[in-house]
């Protein structure tokens, strides 16, 4: 299960009881964080995240409300002697922000903290269960979207039909591998006839702060879960542009041409105070759409 | 009016519904940041605190849980237009690590920064309402408190008594300058007899984090007000010498040693969920004292 949960939703300026970016995004058991505006740790705090679980943390772009909550969450884990060690994807910059900061306060991490530079359009995460992919987007200063994609799953064995098949027991591993199997006295049984296919492989793709950019398209296509910013309604078109910002029906549009499955909108400029506005704009071009709200956790579904 | 208003009380793990060190000095119209831990901004917002009205912003050290929210503070000054002057006094390593993220965010300030570097104790502000000593205190690292002292205003004029003296009205002004009057026959009206006082000039000592200092007392020496850090109780004393921290009954003794007015505590450990302890253990040392909460402002009283 590839899920989403809001933890800002709001664009730099904190206000309405909305926050600067972050979100969880969980994979079963594995949990990454994307991410990490001011007060995030409060933030998990609030919506009871187990932060010791997060291994991977995910940050876009330098502008500091999508990065001036990390330090503190740093602090803190060190502070609960955190040992697991963390991996953080980031502008190379902030790896020169962080060490000043750890030199200013005499700080020694109770973990090995791994810092990855964000590069060209690349797999920067690659394990059993998923991958994750990095992507430029356009903004003001260098800005990276993340594709998360689940790996495919091996088909599951159908017991019972196994069974009535006459495949012996100690072979159900072979099957699940995809082998077929053939009887002692050699009668041949495919495996496609005795296993079932397990849930589809999901993905979900945060494309961070971004102005329209078509050239997403080729990437996002097909995904089943996208987060676009919002920052504006489309009538703020022309602010969206200069601020290399986004409105809710360029995010819609995208999701349209990209044929995704669902769209979230986030980022929200502080000047709005009720959010359906973003949705109902969205929906007239893409209606499988939704405006995030902070503590509320997404499913990708295929 | 010399008061302080409380936007974080613990120490340097968010918990309990409880933020990093922040805190607002006000005299009158003027309004000072002490310290500006994580969510100090988001802080502002719940407690309805006229930020624009912040022009001089104080840092004692530079562990992460007393400035991690100066960035983001900044950042929204600058989002909202702000073109008022902001003077910051902090430890010089401050600057670099301000430099570096404006830099990565490719940030232009809308409003001048003026930064100064803490250094010896020297009076680091001095306009004719109030004055701020800044002092080093002991902590793990480099880290300052700071002293605001109400100017001595001048005597009022009583204009009932003065009227009756024979004091013409235009010389009311210089009644208040501390002129006596001498009426054209030679007759002599004492100053005194036609003013009255002014109230007294207030003080506020705020001794940030630092372990039990006997040094400090010729420094905080009969302020009306005086914070002092209490991370823990004093069953976990040794615990406090080997950070650099101190008890509630530390503060308590130093506050009965210097022979101030009223003592607060903050800075609580996290490990603690319910503060009315310390205000206990304290208070059998020196009984004018409170554990500081978020949200309340705390008057100086002569």
């Amino acid at each position: 299960m590839l899920a989403v949960t809001i933890l800002g939703n709001n664009s730099a300026l904190p206000m309405h009881d909305r926050h600067p970016t972050s979100q969880l995004v969980t994979n079963g058991e594995q949990l990454f964080l994307v991410d990490c505006g001011e007060g995030t740790q409060i933030q998990m705090n609030r919506y009871k995240i187990r932060r010791s679980r997060i291994n991977h943390i995910f940050i876009s772009h330098l502008h500091g409300d999508h990065y001036f909550g990390l330090s503190g969450l740093i602090n803190s884990y060190s502070l609960t002697n955190r040992t697991e060690p963390l991996h953080l994807y980031a502008p190379a910059m902030l790896a020169e922000i962080l060490d000043l900061q750890f030199k200013a306060a005499s700080a020694q991490l109770s973990f090995p903290l791994h810092f990855h530079p964000l590069g060209d359009n690349e797999i920067i995460l690659d394990d059993k269960k998923l991958s994750v992919l990095s992507f430029k987007v356009q903004h003001r200063i260098p800005c990276w979207g993340f594709l998360f994609r689940e790996k495919v799953k091996p088909r599951k064995v159908d017991p019972v039909k196994a069974y009535q098949a006459g495949v012996p027991p100690d072979f159900f591993s072979r099957l699940k591998d995809g082998e077929d199997y053939i009887s002692p006295d050699g009668k041949l049984v495919l495996n496609i006839d005795v296993t079932k296919p397990s849930p589809p492989a999901l993905s979900y793709a945060y494309c961070a702060d971004t102005k329209y950019d078509e050239s997403l398209i080729s990437i996002i296509k097909g995904v089943d879960l996208i987060y676009h910013e919002a920052t504006y309604l489309d009538d703020q078109r022309e602010k969206a542009i200069e601020r290399f910002h986004s409105t809710a029906k360029q995010a819609a549009t995208l999701a349209l041409q990209g044929n995704v499955k669902k769209l979230l909108l986030g980022h929200f400029s502080s000047k709005y105070e009720v959010l359906d506005v973003f949705r109902e704009e969205a929906a007239a071009v893409f209606p499988n759409v939704e405006a995030c709200k902070e503590g509320v956790t997404y499913l990708a579904i295929h």
